[in-house]
């Protein structure tokens, strides 16, 4: 299976990029986390999405915050598939990183996920390598199984306890 | 090339639609187009969805404005990648449609582009069908390089005519 | 008196529900509670809708943050109104929800509320519910006596502590 | 069958009730236009709310924009159910009047519909209407058996001219 | 002088009240404290503006969140100015009610300050108060430069502390 | 009577201020017109509300738009009632202005109206001007009876013509 | 005195562009036009900025809309100062490339004008260069003479012309 | 070198002018601070900038809040540079701050950085500073490059720690 970059903008946005880790492992994906700004270090951001697709990687996930450019920084070199994860900040929650994420001009896009949709992105990147893919396929179809039955597991549980027949 | 599906809410999304069919197209990639309702025809959405992947989609584009829910919608029933594009009316610029499109809850993702963003939902579904596909990354590239180079001539073209020193 | 259904797409809206049954305890309506998510369990939440009219309820309350697709999701199948409630997630503060609550289109109608609006829900769905009951009716009214009741007697207390010239 | 009432807070909010009347009309149902302000004739709006019930309505429209107090005024004084509609004005695309009519406080609910949603608050009022009301419930279905079926002519026209590999 | 009356709309305004209570005590305006809704308590707040003046009141503060209705009810029952004082509430931050209580129909104005502006609503008050009271236009321009005084202590302390060529 | 200043910040707010001179002279109230801007002409605006009160003026308006700080300009200048006008420009739909002219800081009040709400600017002063002025009092009380009129008017005419009982 | 750099992100942003143009010719400030792309041709937006300050430039003007990164990419690759002028486009109006542009992080500032504020960003350039430039200071001190004179002439028409003691 | 004024409308904005501080003293850089409101002591404020490039100031810094004319009033009084700095209070997140900073008319710019940006504000100073000065440039690239290599580090350490093929 091709790589999965995770670049984040600063290491403050660990927690968010955490997420997209955690499940990237759950499903055996293997990823490379980045430390990347689309200000800070953008050479070292620009090289890494120019060879991207050379080194092995099948798509980037890019987290940052504020004025996010670095989804956008990294489609601009690149052909691969960029998703971009929107932090939230103090003042804006998030819109700020949003509309800096999602407004790509025509020719450019990002894939944008939540504000804080860490997982989503991890989700979206493995459901984009599964288009050719059937036994991942079968893992992510199976997943939301999972995911199905837990969510009826607490509607039995909460439909039993709080429903007002069922009280007594 | 697997084939794409380019579904909008409602008739009166066609315009933005129309920018991801001239995009695919200007590719020759294979697209179907349906008119599907989250809200009017719940069913036929939920089905397309259920059985896109094994009548050969590749990925899906969905086309909503307001409370748009068809992208979701669709999400919800297929694990192939969903594109939505958030549709602009009176009233709030198309924030409605933007927030109801993104902000998806962890386990159901949404790739979300800009606001009557046509053309890049479908540069972005290709560029998830290129992952695996070479020839196709190279149409891509060579379509970036294309669109730079047109830049560049619009760049010649205002510099010299606009650019103070060069104005007699 | 026809139940009513509590509806929450995710147990993290527990909080806003319990406002909703506390409400219709209070009244001695009868009421049923489910976890049912557009996203995550959307066969199950359609079934539900589907069949709520002839399996005797009266209206169904939906409670959900984010891109807030479950009054949608489930006003597009019964024509039994459905309120809806739109939690405040961090970030937005709410307004994803409430747009992606209210916004619906044409000819599918979800009866709104304010952010983490459970009681007003509630009572919502028992003033439909009154409209051909006279007793219910009779209670409702009761009730905002006693809700006006109480605001004077703050009222009178507030009025008389801080007032200037009662202040001695 | 109740009459409802179709009340804007100015004649320039006609236009948007006049979605409301034309949705009455098509079902048959009885309803009497009003043009009552919050707060230029709040006196004739309070009497109307006041004894709306007992004058044969069953659920109250009320129209308005900009800071639109109308819904809440009548919600104030009756508690039959009030249909609150916000009506977009310039500048704030209707964002005023949606807070105003949707936030209200814990004890007096307004069902918001969408902006501008004229024909929404005139089929919710026939939905609660219709909780007991057999014939009104399968004309209402039947309204949404027509809208689903005349959406897939539209699916049906616009798939087969539009999709790829029908054009030629 | 004319007795002002603050109102808050709920006993949860209180502590934004006590700013004005407070302001109004430092310049010895006689004021009344009350607790009206203009949902819950609607009759008693028609009934407080439309005898207000010929009680004695020369202005009314009303303090309200969320769907801020109150100012408007008050305004709409007399021709006293009315000064609205938004409060913030969980989620918007004060705009929904900002915009419930300034965006006013054409012929009942309120004068709204700043979100939970207690002070500058007394302050505004006073200033309507002074326009033909010489001693009360002496005692605002007194603590306007009190005011100032005490903000070029202020710039003197922190100018001394924090300028660098002072610094050693 | 007092005389009221109409402030302007720019010839481009005319239209608004327009509909305050209107409402001054339907009342026969004394206005003096100005264009005064806190940026381009900030010495004649602070001249102008420095000596104001003994010019004979009672209140000012101040009508601007974008970061609209000419209300707050002149009301640091002045403890006469300053009554802000925000006007709505192209982007941001008036909501620069309004918070611009809302928001201000603690001592220095700002009484502001709707976004392009001239006419309510004059009335707010004129209800000032009232307080302690019995003639202007009924004036303004006549003038909102000729406004229930009127609207009760129209009430009658679109109810006849457009209640469903009454179509025939 | 140094060359300035108007650079658009696209020839769509000509107008904006032109009113800064048209400052800095009122002032025979020589300046480069460009039109470049923070996505579309970033390497050659990149390697201006590198060289900007050797190819005689004092500061940089970046033109753009939507997702605006076009100010941050270029400040990101030059110590020179970047001011940024968000592009008001279809529904958000401008929003989005204002929180783009100005929302930088720590580090990589962007002196951010107006929406649309073309002239503006000449003018702060032109102040910028006069901060060590007497006869330009003197200059930029003289247009805002000529700027408040024509301020006052528009006052004293308007004045005369609109005043109520004047009006006969 | 010329000083730098670090401006705060409040010594409640002494964190966010703090920053500010902090990086100018990092530059060794020269800067006065004060404290001086628009609105409570708007004469100080207005003869410190009419003055301030005679006494020796390069560029002025406003750090202010809610409706902050800070700068604009500033910018009113002098053509030095003059950057603002949006303070978030309570409610608004800054919005109210940065619209009431950055919208201003055509003809006074001021050069607005991100909600508490006071870092940046001082780097943008001294980047106009630098447009003459080689060592000052020097030291703002060798900053960039300190940065950069931080960046750096960070990224090697949290790739090393987290990238899954280098976990166990």
């Amino acid at each position: 299976m091709k790589t999965i970059a995770v670049i984040m903008g600063s290491d403050s946005d660990l927690a968010v990029a955490q997420k997209a880790m955690d499940t990237l492992r759950e499903f055996g994906a293997p990823y490379t986390v980045r430390v990347l700004s689309a200000h800070r270090t953008a050479d070292v951001a620009r090289t890494f999405a120019l060879s991207a697709r050379k080194n092995g990687f099948g798509a980037l996930i890019a987290v940052a915050g504020m004025a996010a450019h670095l989804a956008g920084a990294l489609a601009a070199n690149t052909t691969l598939p960029v998703v971009g994860v929107p932090v939230a900040s103090e003042g804006f929650g998030g819109l700020d990183a949003l509309l800096s994420t999602v407004q790509m001009p025509s020719g450019v896009p990002v894939a944008t996920v939540a504000v804080n949709g860490g997982r989503n992105a991890a989700l979206l990147c493995l459901q984009m390598l599964a288009i050719e893919d059937e036994t991942l396929t079968k893992e992510l179809d199976d997943a939301r199984t999972r995911m199905a039955r837990e969510a009826l597991e607490k509607d039995a549980l909460i439909s039993a306890r709080y429903s007002s027949h069922l009280e007594e």
